[in-house]
């Protein structure tokens, strides 16, 4: 008889469960719920485009939607399924997206003093108020914590824990002093399932800590009290109330709470893993290894590699971070990653593409997308930069905007596209090149997400800029299909599941790739006029 | 009892005629008739978007359509009218647009033998096959002929005459080689009215020669064979075959001959005056003086000035040309421009702007106009160049293209609209800084064209940037009434018309203007993010 884990994914409009036949690893069914909160779940504010936040509320009602309606799918497709043996829960999330708790554990924007108080709910990681506290982290670890800033490429994000945390003590005081702890939703839904949301009782992400917080063994863990006390006096007493170790997701945090298991029909025996970020854990979905770099390709894009913890690994200047065991124990996780990709596409095709192309945006996309893939590399003579929302890997930067060059009297919205395509591969080149300059050989590309595998010319695209093949995993679904992995894996001591993330993963087929047909590529020289040719290279999936 | 004039006005698209009462200048009817051949009245190549060609055979048909019309109108809204109080027809044109013709002044394509060649049709002004070429007279006129360039703002056009022959002379020389000579169409309009057709009788205007075709009296009119001979070995007997004098718009060129007077059924004694381009007459039209710089702004635009021949004047690098006699008689006449302004909208409008701002091109102008109009100066971050169709003034170049940066991942097409206006206006005011820059001063700026009398909010955004008032022409055709005058004063010496252009313009009444809210700008420097402000300014039509 089979047994099963359920991977949680929750991303930034909506959160989906996944449940996974732990004998062959098929995927046995899934739900998605949109959350009701906010514009698309996300609390903005029209005065300021850069505040993004979201209720914590939203992903209790997302747990309970989502696994009780894909168990009755399951149970709908297999009269034989019992939810009864479900092992495992492993959860994967936006991130960093930190929320202030009260001394429980629980959400300050659950109190009713702070219920519409956006400081008080969760800092999703799109919100860029706090580019200002980003910078001045960047500029006093570059000159008092070289050894910080090293593991994270050399520059601190606005997306991330200490930039947020800073923004929100100096903005809302009296949230901040109300906040028992902050914790990162990646931690908060596992100690939700758990029932210990206590926040030194919380069994906290190396992936989270490592690659947002300035984590590391190295130094202790968290950034030590003195720099904390530098970028904003009275920080420094923060650090006890945080954690000092942070586990692998193959981690168990914890088995389901009994009122859970009640709410959910399962048992109370399930295993609970450790949390992740979703782009972590979609490399495990897809079969990370050394050698690959897995491309979780959306609205953004995040490019995970690994490579092992015992060999010597340069501190590669622009990634994200460098943190080990943050996706397979015994390894380091190295993330980068691309601030808008699909984004970059709606934002045009919505906004700048006449009904000409299509009355629907489906329709404009297969137009553009067949008109766009007809132009030779080159033809339209334009260049753009995928700038449009700041860049995350090299330049670390979200002021930057974009670009466009090139337009003539005749220029159309296909040569756009393909322009804002080309501009995004490019994107994925730099990405690439700069992990091989520091020598992480990459000898394979997986892309996942729905962009890789509903847009072949993007593909293309992609294989003939970049010069590889371009392979595509054989899950639509990877990162909650990753953390049904980790989920197995963490349970597997007590029964039925895996002693590792390897072993889980070995039981699963590799994807699989399609071959399409070779070509070339040039792209103008904006400046010359003259051409210059790529190296060949194919897309493939076999 | 009222005399009559006749503007006839050639643009790309069509033509129109304006019949004027040279009592009080009341433009008492007009008449427009679209071009039949081609793509809206361009022939063009599908392989190459660079050639634009006439069919001279539109001009007749315009001729006779647009007067017998027009004359119809003048007699229904006015009993007293009578045709043959018309005394003087006055002809602009675009240009340079030269067409090869035989010996009797025919154009070859209406030979049978050339009658589908492109080549043996109008090379229309903004037909840019020629580039190469320009390129080449540049380089050997400015090692060779520095006094020739000094006069042309030092960069010699693709859409100019030399360009055109040479590139005809090598892509075509069958045509070359049966042509008996070249003809601006602005000299072939007037001539074909008198009769008078065959080349060496032809009186050419001295506003194509001296602007386009390097004809100056100082170097004993056109280029020197030697010269030509460089350009392209065999080309320096043509010169011989083109002509030595070029006159003023003002010139009588002949009377109407006897078969286009019955054909038009006007008397043959109306006079004919010698042609002129659009923008020049349209200059006149708006009433232009030393000191005023007249635009006229269409799908390009023009900008023309004059200065009093009897003073020095410098060379203005940059700008099309500084020709004396081209607008008015004792003036130089300075010509500089935009290659695209209108065509930058339309272009935008038409291709890159979705339903949701109109059903139609008119509504969707309409509510971008309103939307742009709303926007604070800088507000959207967004900075464009006006470069889609190249740079005329002040580079010289139709190989430049277009550039927008800043765009963002909320950017919305109304602000683009913006962007590309302000990027027109930019454009405007390096002209200006650059005339002034040599000693030419700037006091009022008249703006003439559909254009600037539709769009408030373009002229709010000219003024702000230019810092200087706007001013409205009266007339919204001012190339055909500044072709009527020029043709009252042709027509002076003989009967009821004026002495000269001077006279003429002052029995018009001076364009009205009006007074817009103050109102300030800053476009938000993109490399930095801070703001610049400029000088107040006002958009006026009192």
């Amino acid at each position: 008889m089979s047994t099963y884990s359920i991977g949680l994914d929750f991303g930034t409009n909506s959160c989906r469960s996944l449940i996974v036949d732990l004998t062959d690893g098929r995927e046995a069914a899934s739900h998605v719920f949109a959350y009701p909160s906010g514009v698309s779940g996300v609390i903005v504010d029209a005065t300021d485009p850069m505040l993004a936040r979201q209720n914590p509320a939203d992903y209790l009602a997302g747990i309970e939607v989502t696994i009780t309606e894909s168990l009755k799918k399951a149970a709908a497709a297999d009269p034989l399924f019992d939810p009864k043996s479900v092992i495992g829960i492993g959860v994967d999330t936006t991130g960093s997206s930190p929320m202030p708790v009260d001394a429980l554990g629980m959400p300050l924007c659950f109190d009713e003093r702070f219920a519409h108080d956006p400081a008080a709910m969760v800092w999703l990681w799109k919100d860029h108020t706090s580019h200002a506290e980003a910078a001045r982290i960047t500029a006093l670890g570059s000159e008092f914590r070289p050894q910080y800033m090293a593991k994270i490429g050399g520059t601190y994000s606005s997306e991330w824990f200490w930039s947020k945390i800073c923004r929100l003590k100096a903005s809302a005081p009296e949230v901040y002093a109300a906040a028992a702890s902050f914790v990162e939703i990646c931690d908060w839904i596992p100690a939700v399932l758990t029932g210990h949301t206590k926040p030194n009782e919380i069994k906290r992400s190396v992936c989270a800590a490592g690659h947002k917080a300035m984590f590391n063994a190295a130094w202790g863990g968290l950034p030590d009290t003195e720099f904390l006390e530098m970028l904003s006096p009275g920080l420094g007493e923060l650090r006890a109330r945080l954690f000092d170790t942070a586990y692998a997701a193959d981690t168990l945090a914890g088995t389901l709470s009994p009122e859970w298991a009640e709410r959910l029909g399962l048992s109370d025996a399930v295993a609970i893993a450790v949390g992740a970020f979703d782009a972590h854990l979609g490399a495990v979905g897809a079969g990370i290894k050394p050698g690959v770099l897995v491309k979780i390709m959306g609205t953004s894009t995040c490019d995970i590699m690994v490579a092992p913890s015992a060999e010597p690994l340069a501190d590669i200047r622009g990634v994200c971070g460098i943190v080990d065991n943050s996706v397979m124990n015994g390894y380091y996780g190295i993330e980068a990653g691309q601030s808008a990709v699909g984004d970059i596409f709606l934002w045009f095709v919505n906004r700048f593409v006449p009904d000409t192309y299509g009355a629907t945006q489906d329709e404009k996309f297969k137009n553009l997308e067949f008109a766009a893939g007809r132009l030779k590399p080159g033809e339209s003579g334009l260049l753009a930069l995928d700038w449009n929302n700041g860049n995350r890997t090299i330049l670390v930067d979200v002021r930057l905007t974009g670009l466009l060059l090139g337009q003539t009297l005749s220029t159309e919205p296909h040569e756009v596209y393909r322009a804002l395509i080309e501009a995004t591969a490019f994107g994925a080149l730099t990405i690439i090149d700069r992990i091989e300059s520091y020598g992480v050989k990459i000898e394979e590309v997986v892309n996942c997400g729905g962009l890789a595998s509903k847009n072949p010319v993007l593909m293309q695209i992609y294989a003939d800029i970049t010069g590889r093949p371009m392979k595509l995993s054989r899950s639509e679904q990877t990162p909650a299909l990753g953390a049904a992995i980790v989920a197995a894996a963490a349970a597997g001591a007590q029964s039925g599941g895996y002693a590792s993330v390897a072993d889980a993963r070995s039981s699963r087929s590799r994807p699989t790739t399609r071959r399409t047909k070779n070509s070339t590529r040039c792209i103008r020289s904006c400046t010359t006029g003259s051409a210059r040719r790529a190296p060949r290279a194919r897309c493939t999936t076999s």
